[in-house]
């Protein structure tokens, strides 16, 4: 969350920037929702995921519970059993609805959520407008938030339609064409040393971010680009997900339970592997970076090439300095892509996949969430949670850093997480 | 299933009828979806319930199945996948969708389905009115199993309504002005003998229901009404769901393993029972039957109230020679109405509310299904459900008879199904 | 449980007899226990079963609660806590210990248990000496009793060892010698009638078992004998197990999702059909009746033979004069026998396998439980259960009888239960 | 697992002291069993735990399997179908017996198990005396092995005995004297600095103790003493079990999964607290330290009292030229003991209750696990598990060093687990 200390960011050090930045992510967040049919936009797929008209009315309650209703008092509600409807998990609130029924709400309609969002915003641009000290102080984590369910909702309408055989496009059914860009891996070294790790700075971070503070990073190597769908067909080829020696005990146990033997939604047909994806179902770019693998898999695939996953602290050692760029949301691809292969460089730290590293979600030292039912944002899920970094092809760009901290439990693999090697 | 011996039942008797018969089930069916929107008709809320989506498609399967597609060609087929999606439980057809998953459907939307709707509606049109032998030998287990459908549907999309915490109508949510008719339940003595239980006659009727066969059937008395609402209050009074006593053993497992404490759909308000109708949240009828009760509860009840549920054969002892005639769908009521009472006389043995009997739903001697897929209607449902008897205010009228057999498993609750004592 | 018209049966018209026979049984049951290790006693393999100890001990607990404490007072009992301990279900009685959690009594020990039978054996004997009319009137229930859980302990036993690797013997593991008496079955005719059908004359008999009531039994025809391993490696190798058209709805479901191939303990070895028997892991007998198989299993074998199973009615209409004599405990044997075929004659009606029939357990017309806990004995199990008849080879012989209505869930298969066909 | 660099560690630098180090561990191991009876060592109370006979067995196939077949042939077994039954987890050596059906084992019996036992050890004492050098290898790995499994013993009696209504007593079941010595806890500061974090030094350690490495470690406080049972009654007093503020997310679903109201082994009996002990029920102790709970309750102990607990670093920084000394297995006390607080000083790290740690389960910079089938020793768990530090009153004292990392889910609770605040 907004670190207290600097309360206005740097980018919205004007009203009008702050409006202009407001209405541009609010305005995002519809043209996500764009095309999907009511029902697209009202049933839930499983447990993990949330339906698109959840993810509309979520972004919005979220204004409305910590800025609107306490400036404008609760009249100003659009409906007051939105409240219950839309929290998430923030128990200081109050009850909330289950989060696995969320997909049984066909009422409200679309439409009518679609009403609840421009209400709260003609709210919230009021409010911005006049200076209202806490809708500015809010924005950052607000617009923050907003951009996480942006990437779920894509990542989940991508597990809904997977789990019709119809195999429905959310974008551009048309195949990709293909580069073919990606050499082999090159070992990059680094010479490790005492490193600044996280970030407190007066740019907006969320409160796992910091404090900053200092690790002794030891030398290692990382690999110049993420592991390849080609790579990963080697892996399955040579059996890898029958191993019991490639993997941790808890994730075989995964594997096994779960009958896993490739990547979520790759399918076979007529003797070439195939993926649903956002733009239906294609064939798997070999080139590509694999994705939609969960931890355990990304943790047997290193130990079978005889690598590990980075730390943490050796991915943002890595990621000093280097500008965040890649293929992002905006670049409409909506898939991850080759990436280029240049001598002693690490490329593409930044989109196409969550990269999995090797350390567990902890706080930093010193770590204190903030007071109130705001400090329910991050530190409460430090535990058996994995850490990934850099950010996904559905992830908006200006939402990721080095120093930003993804999270899942390792045996998830609905978001497009990957992996790049180190040793 | 229809009797081989009688292809044409005496109300299809010339092909104009069979026509209007047919385009009034048709018709039927869309009406009750009217005024549902896409999601709504999308969503299923447990797997035991489909969405109306499912069931409007579903029923149009079967006719393109076995009528269309034999007669026509495959090529008058609507889309060849709908035959894998909406396919329920027929082997001997293929591979269909599984069960659970038919809530995961966003595609094809609501509106497609009616067009499939109406794709096969003009097949069969055209193949009635040219006097299609195929067609006309189906239509009248085509149209029952619609009418069946037209009650799941009911029963369905008030579940689903059910879990929605704004507590939607399908209809009319202003409150029913209730009748206060019901006086207390009566004894109605029958002395029994050798009947015929079952029925094979030249009009139309389910497999199940044949061959008629003589049993003996004991002296009996039936209770002149169904155990109302203020009488089951009086049951969780006196702590009926904390007596095992009153239940039986896997009974008794069920409504602990469950939670139960009162019907299905009740809860408390300001002190007085509600509950979740088709007409929205409504106060209980004190004098109305008990519904949405399973058989372990009817049975826990009967013995509470030193009393038994009566045998299928009793019941239908009873109904010998009783017109069809209640409170059934056409009513527009969509719930259970009080029961007058009159001495020495059996009312509303029809409409209101399914009656769990006693008698576990097992093949009468000489039993046996048609041959070949349509064979699987009835007899591979024959164990661990028992029989109700009657039809309920969401059943249409015409689908009903003394001999009908509907079944349930006695954990079941979704239906509105109620108790009549014996003893 | 006993009849209240008849509380003493003709075989107990002497306290010298009632003494005798009380002996017989209970040294029998410790005859079954002997050569068992305290372990062996003591682990349950699984909710259905009950370790030895238990066994043991319950069929005291009942002399003991029944008899022995009302007559002699509180401080007659042997521990006080093992009337929590030793109670199976009996509501009536009060708390017990969860069922599924009697195999973690490691202690008392078994040679405590074998004293505590001493104790209530011994308080017994005085009693039934003394004439003592409570005694009296409850010994051909609590023997009854112990003659079921004679059965169940060796069936539970035979599951435990079952689970082993080692393949334990519980007796003589030498192989036997089979007989290969069996020929082509044959199908016999009955011309039905009204018959009566149960039992509530003079002698022993439970509950379940009165009123005796007309019945209507159609035309029929039974098979000479019970269908045998080698007509069920038929079923298997033509797919049966594989084959939905065979089988009930629920019993196609309960063979997937529990794996099952082929009946209880079988297992191949060296291209051999081999069973876990009571004489350890035994080559599987062609010509002798198969056992340890399900309802379901039994239905579906009948449907790919294009019969049925016989209703109760039939299987008691077949029995009437019949003696009951066949291979039961007492011969030692501890399997199923391969059974003769004589034209014309019905051979093996009791003894070898339970057979299961097509009817579910319901109440006679008339049926009423005994007044209090005692009355806890069958009539709260009259759901979801299918009756079986005959008793098997490890029955006590004089236990069974052609009114005899054993039952259990469809899909239980650890009992000693096969199959006769009807049409 | 034995560091290769130093395949003999100092202690055991004879044969001789080899010899008498392994007669001791084996001597305890069989102590340890002493008095329990073949059941109450056949027994499996749930999937984590194992039966007595299993750690018994399992600590000699070790040897053999490890040692004694490779030198001395695979006719040297002593039985050759123990190889599959004892294994425990090692995929490399071939298939295993199912881990939660351990229980399910009645034979080989008790005294055959330690006729096994025997056998080995015979086997090994040669080896050793001559000089083996594969024997003398992995004697310090095999004898710390056989030392964790004689605490895993008495933690699965344990859990076993509490599942007994009748309340066994493991050892002495006559009540303890408690001491009083605890004060209020106090705060110890610790500067911090870079510290060698591991060890890799000449004595026996686990592969995962190593390598030693630099951390940074900053500035913290820690309790002088671990937290009481009395200090945990008022956690549970305020609602602590109720309030989902002071728990992490998985931590509360867990906590509310389970039903957890107070650590395992308390019941309340005559408004006082008791708990289930190796020396039967007893009361519990409000000085001693409070153990057995899980990972998840003392984070959010921690949390309810403003501190956090320590990481791992913080822990072994505090312990830095520390004695190992305090209360162990050796004491025979079996209960942890009130801890003496004295002014800025740490007491008993060491010894009573193993202290969880903030400090996910993770491998230190450049950890390798040894080639072959050993090596599946820690690797293979590095994932969901938390670092656990200390040792506890049922940990054999010599086992246990600062650098010794035990590790548990998050969740599990039947270990003699508690905690230390820090700050």
């Amino acid at each position: 969350m907004l670190s207290t200390s600097n309360p206005e960011s740097a980018v919205l050090k004007s009203n009008t920037a702050a409006l202009k930045r407001f209405q541009g992510v609010r305005a995002t967040t519809e043209t996500l929702a764009a095309g999907l049919s009511d029902a697209d936009a009202t049933v839930q797929s499983m447990p993990d995921a949330s339906p698109m008209k959840w993810h509309l009315a979520h972004t919005s309650w979220f204004f409305e519970e910590f800025v609107v209703a306490p400036e404008r008092g609760e009249t100003a509600r659009f409906d007051p059993e939105f409240s219950y409807l839309f929290n998430s998990y923030y128990d200081g609130v109050g009850d909330r609805h289950d989060r696995g029924s969320r997909g049984l709400l066909t009422r409200p309609a679309l439409e009518r959520i679609l009403d609840y969002r421009q209400h709260v915003t003609s709210h919230m641009e009021e409010l911005i407008t006049a200076g209202n000290q806490r809708a500015l102080n809010l924005l950052p984590l607000g617009l923050a938030h907003e951009e996480q369910h942006q990437e779920l909702a894509l990542t989940d309408i991508l597990h809904l339609f997977a789990q019709n055989p119809l195999r429905p496009a959310y974008r551009h059914a048309k195949p990709l064409a293909y580069d073919t860009l990606s050499g082999s891996n090159a070992w990059v070294k680094f010479e490790g040393g005492v490193m600044p790790l996280g970030y407190d700075g007066p740019d907006f971070h969320f409160d796992c971010e910091a404090p900053s503070h200092d690790v002794i990073v030891h030398p290692f190597e990382l690999a110049s680009r993420t592991v390849t769908n080609s790579e990963w067909m080697t892996f399955m080829s040579a059996g890898g997900y029958n191993t019991p020696a490639y993997w941790l005990s808890d994730g075989f146990a995964a594997c096994q339970a779960n009958g896993w033997t490739a990547p979520l939604y790759w399918f076979e047909q007529d003797g070439a592997w195939w993926s649903q994806t956002l733009r239906g179902a294609q064939p798997v770019d070999p080139d590509a970076p694999v994705h939609h693998i969960s931890y355990y898999e990304a943790d047997a695939y290193a130990c079978f090439a005889k690598a590990r996953l980075p730390t943490e602290a050796e991915w943002e050692f890595a990621a000093t300095d280097k500008l965040v760029q890649g293929n992002f949301l905006e670049s409409g691809r909506l898939r991850p892509a080759p990436q280029p292969t240049r001598k002693n460089e690490i490329s593409a730290l930044f989109g196409d996949v969550w990269e999995w590293t090797a350390s567990p979600f902890v706080p930093y030292p010193g770590f204190r969430p903030e007071d109130g039912t705001i400090g329910e944002y991050n530190g409460k899920f430090m535990s058996n949670v994995i850490v990934l970094k850099g950010g996904s092809c559905v992830t908006p760009k200006d939402h990721v850093r080095a120093s930003y901290r993804n999270f899942f439990h390792p045996d998830k693999r609905w978001q497009f997480s990957g992996l790049r090697l180190a040793r």
